[in-house]
């Protein structure tokens, strides 16, 4: 997408709390959803089962008790087309692309005419583990200071949905490719890795390592979603082949 | 100023919270002044003085307790030269022109190359009174939904200073201009009124709001120091005489 995009669609937007672990910071995080316009939060396994009387949410309380709650970062983004991380370091994960935020506001705008696209917020203390990264696409970063990078996460939240609606004027739907969801994305990482393993390719000492790496290299396809079909379809007649031998 | 400014004087923004209730805020309004890097923290009759030891100030303890404390807003803007209040609303000051925040950004960025400029966030029950308002040049507001357009003090906060470092490349100091300071403007303002009152302009029942619209008036001017100065002593001079009849 070029740096034309000026529209945004706003419920295309999944906001995504991964492990917080203070009620306050996901009340937060409502409030300036509802401030900037979105309405779709997600949590990931939240430390605090209360979180859905949080004060902070002033006027966002409708929109926290329809927030749903997952077990897995997988099944929290499975119906998104695009899945992006947020971090505050400058190369956590070098396997992923890592995108100013202004540049990854207009990505996300022009994902949201396709389909729905995940923001990914990690835990106030460790932000996203190296396994949530692995359901990303690629990464964003806000713009703080070397020296003291780490944000609170309810205004690391605030900033990057301002930048989202900063810079457009209008709000709509147009129709017009039809990637792959995280869901077949998912699918298709698993039977790939299995097909692999079944094929004598992971070595027990760096399966993780190769399953991340896999991972990775599956969401860098940017695949429709026709084609992961058919490269499902594909996979699967290898693993039965593979397995019955 | 022209929308190609794209440096940030940090340590001439000035931010300034009025009447904050929760040092929770206050806290958090430091966090993200560390995260973008400013450091000039003002704090006009904070509702808690416990403060300085806000948790939510997370690594930014050092800014927090160097923060100075004043018991009026003129008092914590006299060494500015630009004074711009926030608010949530769109209307909440006739007499005070109200700027996007990107275009307040740009010209914030632009004053910081003349002098210091203050940005003032009210109460989290309140936000700034029409009293502070008379310490402003203009408002910025951010673009919140009319539906639910009040945020979280900590996170109007960060976004205002993330736009502020969004768009901007370089951080220098340039003198160019030399403006009149708030502590001038308020001289001028205070001198303007009496001069007024003992001429018999001012009417007892609309006292108050002469005053505010003179204040208004006088911050429109945008005066030089030089022209402050001057007019000061016009003003002076004709107070005398008025007084002496």
């Amino acid at each position: 997408m070029s740096s034309l995009v000026k529209e945004l669609n706003l419920d295309r937007v999944v906001v995504v709390l991964v492990s917080t672990r203070n009620p306050l910071n996901i009340g937060a995080a409502a409030r300036a959803m509802s401030n900037f316009g979105f309405g779709e939060l997600r949590l990931v396994n939240p430390y605090e089962p209360s979180f859905r009387e949080a004060r902070s949410a002033v006027g966002a309380a409708e929109l926290l008790k329809r927030a749903k709650q997952y077990s897995s970062v997988a099944e929290a983004v499975a119906d998104c087309t695009l899945v992006v991380g947020t971090t505050a370091g400058r190369d956590r994960e070098p396997q992923l692309e890592l995108r100013p935020l202004e540049e990854a506001g207009r990505k996300i705008r022009g994902a949201t005419m396709k389909g729905r696209a995940a923001i990914l917020f990690g835990s106030e203390k460790r932000g996203l583990s190296n396994d949530d990264f692995t359901n990303c696409h690629w990464l964003m970063r806000i713009p703080t200071r070397d020296e003291h990078s780490s944000m609170n996460l309810g205004q690391a939240v605030a900033v990057c949905l301002y930048e989202l609606i900063r810079d457009c004027k209008t709000v709509v739907v147009r129709e017009t490719q039809n990637p792959a969801t995280a869901e077949q994305v998912e699918l298709l990482s698993e039977v790939l890795f299995e097909t692999l393993e079944a094929s004598g390719y992971v070595k027990p000492k760096t399966e993780k390592a190769t399953n991340a790496k896999l991972r990775h290299l599956v969401r860098r396809l940017k695949l429709s979603a026709d084609d992961a079909v058919s490269l499902l379809g594909m996979l699967r007649k290898m693993q039965w082949k593979v397995k019955s031998k």
